[in-house]
């Protein structure tokens, strides 16, 4: 591979002339921009990326760190990221933690040392303490999907309780009152802030349930299959659930399905995420609308705009809505 | 932000001493290099993966082009490159080309000038020729899902035209004759292929079907319900519909439910990749599976070998398997 000082010899000009070139810097005579162009297509030479952050110190990279990019909710989150980033002439460097925080971590110093000034980041295994650390190393470092004491300004956040709450609100209002909630057992902000909002729900209508209508599995279908088969098990008068999400939500149609209960006839079911599978699935979930894609959009704004100070008036903190389809019914 | 020059005189050594330190060189006295960790550590000075990538004539990118990371198909992609390269002490650069040549020529400028050794790119609108072109530039360069003439080593693809085949031949021999074909709309090779897999498979079993059972759309659920409501309208005796993509069979399905058709009863539907909605739908969609993850997993490690010209024994042909559900049913 041809090097910058291949083309400054064969330009006949000095290495610090190629690299002005290189650099687009005005202080270049028009002839020596031409040598310079000239050995450097002979040569097949091609500015390097590094050799330019380091005369411009800044990168053209944006971070962004994802739980796993094959699950489609962070792949909503990456395309969200990228249409803003470009607009910018910057590229995605991408990190995936795996919810835990080794791999959080490693993704994350990843990109800080290959000097992104812009990070996303979606963190469950970090502690508050850590991103607060990583805050004060990045000036431009946002936190999506999670909120954490101190840092609000740099969290871009969806109000889980609130989800759960109109979820189940939703299902109140339609004379439920043996509600089910089927939670993930992650031990994450989302998790408990979701339980917390499907019980005030239930106090604030004066429903009294045991903690016997609660049961956990992993949020994919299987865990949300599992979990319905256990609370089919106890016994329990049910006439409606509040899944995690939706893959949890389909789960609990199939269980559901195999015992011989319809939904929503014998069974109302609620998701959350209005993830892509939700209108595809039969009945049509009823669900909780993360909207992530918008959230992103918003992370990504406020993360190039806080390297420069520019002050913003970027929205933090988002509410979800419910989406309305087929499997609920009232009682 | 510390720079190497604030080091060296925090540390009273020469630039150059640094930069030893950093890229651990041995040619370092241990009193230099506790003085350098001390300057580093106090400065809070990051040595910049730029510049190490500067001296090291070597990045630890991995670059990626995909068409779009909000779907799945190219989530599970990313992932499975991801899972390869991190062994590797790799990290992913990602770009989007949304399957247009433009912006699949951005993206790969940028991780070429990103210092990208190893790139696995989906291109669907740059031509043949200039992939080629690519291909002699950038010697880690593998081309995923699409076989170029005279690059065949470095195509890692599926054969498009055996996924239709069979999955035609399965309706064949289910004793359907009347199969109509919900092509894509999109001008490229999978699009082509696969209907030449669906009329060769018709035409070897001596069916002779006019080009009327044929109807185009978008690529998605909305393109497939569209391409039914045409077929349904032509008034053609259709006992069986192969589909483009899952995506498709799924809007296939709402339309003929829509139009009191029961699928399999009535009418039988494959669909194609296997994806996560083909289990979700209702029935359960029989389709073709797309093996994405196993084909980026050895598109990564051909990557990864070309560059250090590594003599390779992996696997770039691909074969498309089918997956029985409850689709499909004997006429």
């Amino acid at each position: 591979m041809a090097t910058i000082k291949d083309v400054a010899k064969a330009a006949g000009v000095s290495v610090a002339t190629v690299s002005r070139v290189v650099n687009h810097s005005p202080q270049v005579s028009q002839s020596a921009l031409d040598a310079v162009t000239a050995a450097m297509k002979k040569l097949n030479y091609r500015p390097n990326a590094a050799a330019r952050a380091l005369v411009n110190q800044t990168t053209n990279y944006v971070g962004i760190v994802v739980n796993d990019a094959s699950d489609p909710f962070f792949g909503m989150l990456i395309t969200a990221v990228d249409k803003v980033i470009r607009q910018f002439d910057k590229q995605l460097l991408i990190g995936c933690g795996y919810h835990n925080a080794n791999d959080e971590r490693r993704a994350l110093e990843f990109l800080i040392n290959s000097g992104c000034e812009s990070i996303i980041l979606h963190a469950k295994g970090l502690s508050d303490q850590e991103i607060r650390d990583y805050c004060q190393r990045v000036r431009g470092l946002v936190i999506i999907n999670r909120s954490v004491d101190g840092i609000e300004e740099r969290c871009v956040s969806l109000d889980n309780y609130h989800g759960a709450f109109i979820a189940t609100t939703h299902l109140i209002k339609q004379g439920h009152r043996q509600i089910a909630c089927v939670a993930s057992d992650q031990d994450i902000e989302d998790t408990h802030e979701r339980i917390r909002g499907y019980s005030d729900a239930l106090t604030q209508h004066g429903i009294a349930l045991t903690q016997n209508y609660i049961e956990s599995g992993t949020p994919t279908a299987e865990g949300g299959s599992t979990a319905m088969m256990n609370l089919l098990s106890k016994s329990l008068e049910i006439t409606a659930v509040v899944a995690y999400n939706d893959y949890m939500a389909a789960g609990v149609f199939e269980t559901l399905e195999e015992n011989g209960l319809n939904v929503p006839e014998n069974i109302s079911v609620v998701g959350f995420d209005d993830a892509l599978i939700a209108q595809f699935v039969r009945p049509r979930l009823t669900t909780v609308r993360y909207p992530i894609a918008i959230m992103a959009q918003h992370a990504a704004q406020l993360a190039l705009a806080l390297p420069s100070q520019n002050s913003t008036e970027i929205t933090t903190s988002f509410t979800p809505t419910l989406v309305l389809r087929n499997s609920t019914a009232t009682l």
